[in-house]
């Protein structure tokens, strides 16, 4: 089997792949739209070599390929370049949405192509390939999401990759499973805190903030180029979880209303008692 | 001026009072309703002395008494025991709600005794004087909550608390601004993760989760003795808060549902910028 392998786009997450997987003995090579991205990791051994020009020459070398984009600009290569991509070739992804894009991808390809999806649940405050930094993946789950289309060996590509990047965890859920968890666990929470730094003016309460309004809204410093769209790409899930937090939270709402202090003590309970399946 | 000091209550908060004041040269004593909580304190050198019964001959010898008590058991001690503390005797508190508690309080005092409100904020995740820990106040704020009925001696007592205590910061607000200010920085954000942790069976992801869910739910370990209390003590002022972040986490459900990417943007540019005033 070859080690040799492909990194498209070479931002945080592709950068640290690339870190790892050299680190592992993989021969990595990667294509990044702008050239110092390219110059940046050459100079420090994250790659053998790359290039920022996309040609069907450089892409037909890969039997493995690792798309490290946005969901839609995925979409969008393997719409438009597909056949620079070898027969027989292995590829996968690490977007955050799944169901949404590997019909989609899965179709174009056919037969002669391979696509495993993969979601590397790892991620930093920071982004580009200077902040690349393979001690992410440590405490973190990786979650391959194979369909019928998939066969053992593309399973076991990514499963490779999960086990050679460091993760804590590598796991095989569905599709469906994947985005209804990812909008309860990742998304929800992450509307949540874009929600309460937003509803009213905050500023001026800096002075008297404690732990908990910085608990909840740590991850408010939030990118808005990659969330919009996965919001988006996932939007029956993600509203799915928003309505059934938010009717929780008006039952909540209600018992204080009617000072019903046996109700909001017997939802407090739950909440302690499952919040300890939570501690690391 | 006396350094002779009573604290009613030797839970979590009087006894973590008990032992920061010690430390500062104050003459410590206390009262518990348990003894257990008066021996252990004396025996750590927490107190000088105290005891399990509530009379007034006790009682009557502090010119300075901080009621270390949840709101509704401080009310009923001054309602049956105004007539147990000395003339001119000037008092405070721990609670975390004021408006709905002040009034009533300084009533029954009259001119008489001069209660000045306060309230610590700070905590911990566990209860009891033997988790007493002077170190919580270290990067905590402390608030006063002066009224009319206050005097300058007044204020002045509860000043040097707070800075004998070692907070980070103590501040003069009104016991409105102080009601509004906290149901939105403390109370929505306790309700918000309690609504969260339960609000779905949520234990079979606990190896999917990550950093933000744990985040937005630490605090959803939370005292069922306590919160309930404060809530509805606080109930015109959590309320408010709480239909202003379902009315703002609507809003973004809108947006995603309308697929406005331009709008979810706009909201998480607003959301990242804010927080940047929150980082410590």
């Amino acid at each position: 089997m070859t080690n040799k392998i492909l990194i498209v786009g070479l931002g945080l997450i592709g950068g640290s792949y690339a870190k790892a997987l050299t680190k592992n003995g993989y021969k990595v090579y990667a294509y990044n739209r702008t050239k110092e991205a390219i110059d940046y990791a050459k100079k420090n051994n994250l790659i053998v070599d790359g290039t920022d020009k996309f040609e069907k020459e450089f892409i037909m070398q890969f039997d493995r390929i690792i798309f490290a984009l946005y969901p839609k600009i995925l979409i969008k290569y393997i719409n438009d370049y597909s056949n620079f991509i070898k027969d027989g070739a292995i590829i996968s992804d690490v977007t955050g949405v799944k169901s949404s894009i590997i019909n989609t991808i899965q179709e174009k390809l056919g037969n002669r192509v391979e696509f495993i999806a993969a979601h590397p649940m790892a991620g930093k405050e920071v982004s580009g390939v200077e902040n690349a930094d393979d001690c992410i993946f440590k405490n973190a789950n990786y979650i391959i999401t194979p369909t019928k289309a998939n066969t053992e060996e593309g399973i076991n590509f990514a499963k490779e990759i999960g086990t050679m990047l460091g993760f804590r965890k590598v796991s095989v859920l569905s599709p469906e499973e994947h985005d209804e968890m990812i909008a309860f666990l990742s998304q929800l929470t992450h509307c949540i805190a874009v929600s309460l730094m937003t509803c009213k003016d905050s500023e001026y309460l800096v002075d008297y903030t404690g732990d908990s309004f910085r608990d909840l809204t740590r991850i408010a410093n939030i990118n808005d180029n990659m969330w919009p769209e996965l919001f988006i790409l996932n939007k029956p899930y993600l509203l799915k979880e928003i309505d059934v937090f938010i009717n929780q939270l008006s039952n909540l709402r209600d018992y204080i209303n009617n000072e019903d202090t046996e109700k909001i003590k017997e939802m407090m309970r739950l909440s302690t008692a499952r919040r300890k399946f939570f501690n690391k």
